[in-house]
């Protein structure tokens, strides 16, 4: 490939981005059940800074020192925390100007992996346009960092990077030759015909039903409702 | 999930494989391009014993003490080797009655990885209806774990582990609950309707192409050329 093409690459778990090393990169992390769509309407809602922390005992930590505090485990609230990982939670009413400190099963972790790249910003349905023509923009490797579910595989953060992917490959200065970027291209091809129901197998939607918060489902797969870019400062995440 | 079902899992890469231990599953180990198909295709020409080493170190050792030694990385043979990673080096004439110490760049590590669970079996379509009537009749959970290219993703195992998946959860006491074994069902039905075309854009095919051993390919991708099942016993593979 010619030196000025960019290359676009999907990564489909944490444990397996030790084998996409790319510090020029820009990483784009992803968890659309619920993590980074949960951010991004943080954000949307006026949130000022979102401080991503990997452990419970650091989400407490902090919550003693009164920070407002997400966190949730297996998509559940812990005890200690305001409130966990649904996006609905993050009401303009509640965290408008705050700091939140926030941890997950996931996702929290995947920021933090990704912080070796050049630069870390959050992916969601949410903001997709936006964020695929800021890449663009960019003209850097890109890695698509999907959160994953417990480090396995999953459908819903797959099926968004090949969306992802295939929107930024329309830009002839990029290109792929990952078989995990064709993968998750194809998958999206079959699922967008009907996003939701293709989504409806996922494991991740039989754990939300089962544990009644899949009311985020739709939501969560929902275009283009900002252009916000949230991206990781630091050790925290604010608006581009 | 009742008792008695039996899971059938895909395993894209041997990173991932911690994510997946079940020591009283039967794991089924796919190298399609190429080393599951050798050494398959070595037991139909008649190899007594196949002894899969990780390391090139290791097989320069067993090549000095007077062993027959196949060993490759990249695609290519060891200066060492008698001779490298192509199914169509395994000849009758060469190997009939043979031990045979094999090294590879994913296929071998992959089978050690493996030795963890209940029982090893070699998978490639060369032997894909034997062994999946083999497999339902065991009523075992099952993980299909791709050796995958260097720890990444790679297409051509993943088609397969789909079409194995598709095939065994036909038995009505198989079931699966994971995302990639769903991924590898959908991509195997885009892929068989031509499924050389599909594998054309894999990375691997072009490392092949490039290396001028792709002629391998179609071979590869023949089903049911045999019924035999090589397993690992000990440290060394043998017919079952």
């Amino acid at each position: 490939m010619p030196d000025d093409k960019k290359k676009i690459e999907v990564c489909f778990s944490p444990l397996l981005f030790c084998s996409f090393r790319n510090p020029e990169a820009i990483a784009v992390v992803v968890d659309i059940l619920r993590a980074t769509s949960a951010i991004v309407t943080a954000f949307m809602n006026g949130v000022s800074r979102i401080i991503p922390v990997e452990t419970l005992e650091e989400a407490e930590e902090y919550k003693k020192r009164g920070y407002m505090v997400a966190a949730e485990r297996d998509g559940l609230v812990q005890s200690f925390a305001d409130f966990g990982n649904s996006p609905f939670n993050f009401t303009a009413e509640r965290v408008a100007g705050q700091r939140i400190v926030y941890s997950t099963t996931n996702g929290t972790q995947a920021i933090h992996q990704a912080s070796e790249c050049f630069k870390v910003v959050i992916g969601a349905y949410l903001n997709f346009s936006a964020l695929c023509e800021w890449l663009i923009k960019q003209q850097r490797d890109i890695i698509i960092l999907c959160a994953a579910w417990k480090n396995k595989f999953n459908l819903e953060d797959t099926i968004f990077s090949g969306a992802m992917a295939e929107r930024i490959l329309e830009d002839q200065n990029f290109y792929t030759i990952c078989d995990s970027t064709l993968a998750a291209i194809d998958l999206h091809l079959l699922a967008k015909k009907d996003l939701l129901e293709y989504i409806d197998k996922a494991a991740q939607r039989h754990r939300l039903r089962k544990n009644k918060l899949d009311d985020v489902i739709e939501y969560c797969h929902t275009y283009d409702l900002t252009s916000i870019i949230p991206v990781l400062e630091n050790d925290y995440l604010v608006i581009m």
